[in-house]
């Protein structure tokens, strides 16, 4: 409630900035209006699903299920639009406060635009969460809101991630390539669009992303510590995420720029480590105060020792001045393909510590305290995800600030003032990132473990799934099928989704009298239509795919094979978000340092090289590899919500 | 001991043969010259790791295993031998029978070359296993010699595809770009190094791949024979291959192109499905004769028939004239990352009836006769391996038979034939690729089995690899690094090669006077001899690293640590390779479909982006994907082989 609270009162404060000049208003009314268009079309869409959703399960499961449903859908809605409003306010204003006061004065408007989609995310998850256990006493009804969160985020990160790129994609091949006028010119229909994507996508999507998985790791926290028979097991884990509120709250109070000139990426990081210190000693205090067992305070820790190895590494392989991003652009002064070549052998490099980093702290979490200890890991790991979610919203607020003081003309000293705002954007992108992907891989774990829980609870026997039974084995090389195949559809769809939206462009150029000349007002709004409503095509056939296989698989295999199934769709899941998410952002960085003057610099042979990687890694980066993460918490819950029938009607096993 | 009597006679057959004109006589011998430095420097080398590791498997697990260990390492490198020996011959005298016969001439020389390959690496593995067992009558000793044709194979296999894909990117990017001289131009110093390295990659390793493979499947099946108590299931194995050996070499006699204008690729599959079928009927001829238990047979047919789907997937996505390539070929036209972007989606979606074949295929052969039906399935599989082996040597001899007709100018309508001939080759290729991944799949879960079996024989204790065990977990986790790491590695590894390998052409267009005018003479061994060393040193660390990782995580996790490590790397080796291989042949082929002609044809901007995608899939397909399987098998073996001593001195578990 407290951060529901500093969240509106962070929001007034963005708010009453000035938004600046007239021309500066106009641009942020676009993109203001764009977003609000793709929000009213995709929850149109969305509303029809969410209703099928909640008949379907009402009626094989239950109203409480249903309502608990549309409860989830409607919270995580709701941190959405707030996430986008907020975003779409702070990025005029972060540029205008640059022309005005500077980097010192810009900076914390776009970094507290941040830390009202951080606070307002977690402020309502616990209190959802909180509100549904006061009212039923009852974890195993928590499934019906966590699934309906998952399924809505899936929705928004995948959407928004086509939109994005959709965008991205059309807006550079026909203004740049065709037509030769430059990046974020307002001639261009699609640069809008291009605009809003990058907050559907990364603003509301990431919001989103944190939020699915921080109330599937408190739920199967719950759910676990349910069937352990010690009452405090169930409570622990909203304790716990309080106080990772009140820690991220002090972190995000303490981040700051004193001076003109200090890094902003420094200041960032340092909110993010305070965060981390702050809510490891909260939680020692309370642990001894409250008499816990020590054991769920180290897996606790554990759990977060591992989300910091897996950020550290994204950092490391992603960063512009790290050894391999550097490899990487020196590669592309022999061409393209072995520029890629080198990107993608170091993104799969660093999977290897990401691997290691979830396997190690996942079996220590485990020997600790059983499969409750994965799960307060994964509760551990997302308790500060306030701070997390804040750094990673401040990214396309930075960035918008940056397109705005372009698209105005503000001068070359404002536009370098947005650009350092924007390029610590881009490396606390990486840290979060990682960690994202870390917690949801350590939740998803939990969700197996919950599943586990479910089906003993039901069946009263033990269950064990054995490696070598043909049913596990058969479902684990069939779930790792699953997040396989969504990837890849979901890049094809990029691709089909941009060529919708260049014949539109073209038509425009066609059609609109005086547009290239400047004189003729492009029709911003058809480019996002188009955007979103394509992007809701590719996605509904992949959505229900994941989740008709899972209950197909379960209702024919079996428990044993769904569990193999779920673990399978884990190992490929976790394997390719980490591969895409850090080969994309290693291409994206060895691209920037390649424009920085290095090998050529712009316009170089090695250029057009790191160009066509980074054009590679973009839907790898933004589009499908954080889509990942949901899609398996998705058919996780699918899983747990079914069991009870599905023990009972299944072919084999 | 038929099957190698049959494939000296037809060595002698192709040997006989006329090798034309001197000019092609010269070209041939820089080629078998070539090869034979490779495998001399190659052999010169491995001599020192076979006795590191003879010495060390006798210290630790007694001088049998080291025995047997030499006995395997020599069996493969004669299988390799040969199968170099026989390619060099075939490939001009192919060109010649082209020259002075036309098709029908040329093409039995090329194929039954392969066959010698066939049938002498199938014949010398099933003689060598009857030895052994002949002698020792105890199954676990042939580990020893089955490892010993793992390792060998490792660094042929991998060697091998660094050392062709070096030469190809280096003769390539200095020869083609820099010098802008035509491709196979005898004028640059790397050319007989690209046709030396498609023997050394294509054939050779090929070879070796599955004669390793066929070695661990009968021997991991006679391991699971011997502990189930029914004396025929020892012997079984040994049978089935007997009779694969028969139906392959009926399937071989029956391949000849009748008269001019058949299509040599029809008659290769032809030649393959009549040796499936020849042999399903065999085995059940003799199921039926000897009282053998008819589930095995059904078992064997089971993994038969997901050997043929994964082959039959595998060609409906590579194809040149199939959907996947036609739209990869035509989203080139929008720039390479487009082009890239659709491959790697196509070839992530080809991975999913792979999947389904090996989970279905296994878990159907297991419910007919537990982990023995495994085994029987991945001997099922591989006992057509002599014809399976004779196509895929088919391919380079094709492929240098035609870059022969080139280099000795013997005119357009000789190439188009050899041209004819090489494109089968390719067909042919993508079918056999496929099925072997999927024998090493099969045959990677038998040993496996097998593991779990040679463990529970020491402990006396039913063992259980369950999934919701930490250490399982762990395992499963860290061995999915392994196969990750490894293709990085050694595609960044042949990156390095091929810059060593350029610094040695731009020296040698340097230095010796009258070379790019054509009068001076190219020192060919010299990139030969870069290139096979360079190959062998990015290699050694990487084979280390694989064999010590699998006894650190043993010795510490334990066996159920390693149970998981096992599985794990089956999980993502699995997937990798089919990946790899199928995304690779997939932009080669849309490369190829773009320079038949179609959206721009040949030099157009669609073809510059397909070839920047072919680069790419190069070292895919040829040099980190084929070496997977091989990985997954030497981890397995390694971890079987020390069992003994893992149980009782492992840190945990």
């Amino acid at each position: 409630m407290f951060s529901i609270g500093l969240g509106l009162f962070l929001f007034q404060y963005v708010n009453n900035k000035d938004a600046g000049t007239d021309r500066m208003k106009e641009i942020a009314g676009w993109i203001q209006e764009g977003s609000r268009a793709f929000i009213k079309t995709e929850y149109k869409y969305l509303g029809i699903f969410v209703a099928v959703m909640t008949v379907a399960l009402s009626a094989f499961l239950g109203v409480k299920i249903g309502i608990t449903y549309v409860f989830g859908t409607v919270l995580s809605a709701l941190a959405g639009v707030i996430g986008l409003e907020i975003a779409v306010k702070a990025n005029v204003r972060t540029a205008n406060a640059a022309r005005k006061g500077g980097l010192s004065a810009a900076f914390p408007i776009a970094f507290r635009g941040g830390a009202v989609m951080g606070l307002m995310v977690v402020g309502l998850a616990l209190a959802g969460i909180s509100i549904v256990y006061w009212i039923t006493g009852d974890p195993d009804i928590l499934l019906g809101m966590s699934i309906g969160a998952s399924t809505l985020t899936l929705f928004m990160k995948a959407g928004g991630g086509i939109f994005t790129k959709t965008a991205d994609i059309a807006a550079d091949l026909v203004g740049k390539i065709e037509l030769g006028i430059p990046e974020d010119d307002p001639r261009n229909p699609a640069v809008i669009a291009d605009n809003v994507g990058d907050n559907v996508g990364d603003c509301a999507g990431s919001g989103a992303d944190l939020f699915d998985s921080y109330i599937a790791a408190i739920m199967a926290a719950m759910i676990l510590g349910a069937s352990s028979q010690i009452p405090y097991l169930v409570t622990l884990p909203l304790v716990f995420a309080g106080l990772g509120i009140i820690a991220s709250i002090i972190g995000i109070l303490l981040v700051r720029v004193g001076k003109e000139g200090a890094d902003p990426g420094k200041s960032l990081n340092m909110g993010t480590y305070t965060t981390t210190l702050v809510f490891g000693v909260l939680t020692y205090a309370v642990t001894m105060y409250l008499g816990y067992d020590i054991k769920i305070w180290y897996a606790n820790i554990a759990g977060l020792l591992a989300g910091i190895v897996i950020g550290m590494t994204s950092d490391y392989y992603t960063s512009i001045n790290r050894s391999p991003a550097i490899k990487t652009a020196e590669a592309s002064q022999t061409g393209a393909a072995i520029s890629i070549l080198t990107g993608f052998s170091y993104g799969l490099i660093s999977c290897f510590p990401a691997l290691l980093g979830i396997g190690i702290g996942a079996a220590i979490s485990f020997s600790l305290y059983g499969v409750y200890g994965i799960g307060i890991a994964a509760v551990g790991m997302l308790s500060i995800a306030g701070i997390i979610i804040a750094g990673d919203a401040y990214g396309p607020i930075g960035d918008n600030a940056k397109g705005i003081a372009e698209m105005a003309e503000l001068g070359d000293d404002i536009v370098d003032i947005t650009d350092e705002i924007d390029a610590a954007g881009n490396t606390t992108k990486a840290i979060t990132k990682g960690f994202a992907i870390g917690a949801a891989g350590l939740t998803a774990l939990a969700l197996l473990a919950s599943f586990q829980e479910i089906v003993m609870s039901i069946t009263g026997e033990p269950i064990v799934f054995n490696l070598m039974n043909p049913l596990v084995m058969m479902g684990i090389f069939i779930g790792m099928s699953i997040p396989v195949i969504f990837s890849a559809m979901i890049i094809l769809g990029v691709s089909k989704n941009a060529f919708r939206m260049i014949e539109e462009i073209r038509r425009q150029f066609r059609e609109i009298p005086g547009l290239i000349e400047g004189t003729g007002k492009p029709d911003y709004n058809s480019c996002i239509n188009i955007a979103t409503v394509g992007a809701l095509q590719e996605l509904l056939p992949l959505i229900v795919f994941s989740i008709v296989s899972t209950l197909v698989l379960g209702f024919v295999g079996g428990i044993h094979a769904l569990g193999g199934y779920l673990s399978g769709a884990i190992f490929s899941g976790f394997f390719l978000a980490i591969l895409m998410a850090n080969a994309g952002g290693l291409w994206d960085n060895a691209k920037k340092y390649v424009e920085s003057g290095n090998f050529g610099g712009k316009g170089s042979d090695a250029h057009k090289a790191a160009v066509i990687g980074d054009t590679v890694g973009d839907p790898f980066k933004d589009t499908a590899g954080p889509s990942l993460n949901t899609l398996v918490t998705v058919m996780s819950q699918i899983a747990s919500l079914f069991a009870p029938l599905i023990v009972v009607y299944a072919l084999l096993g």
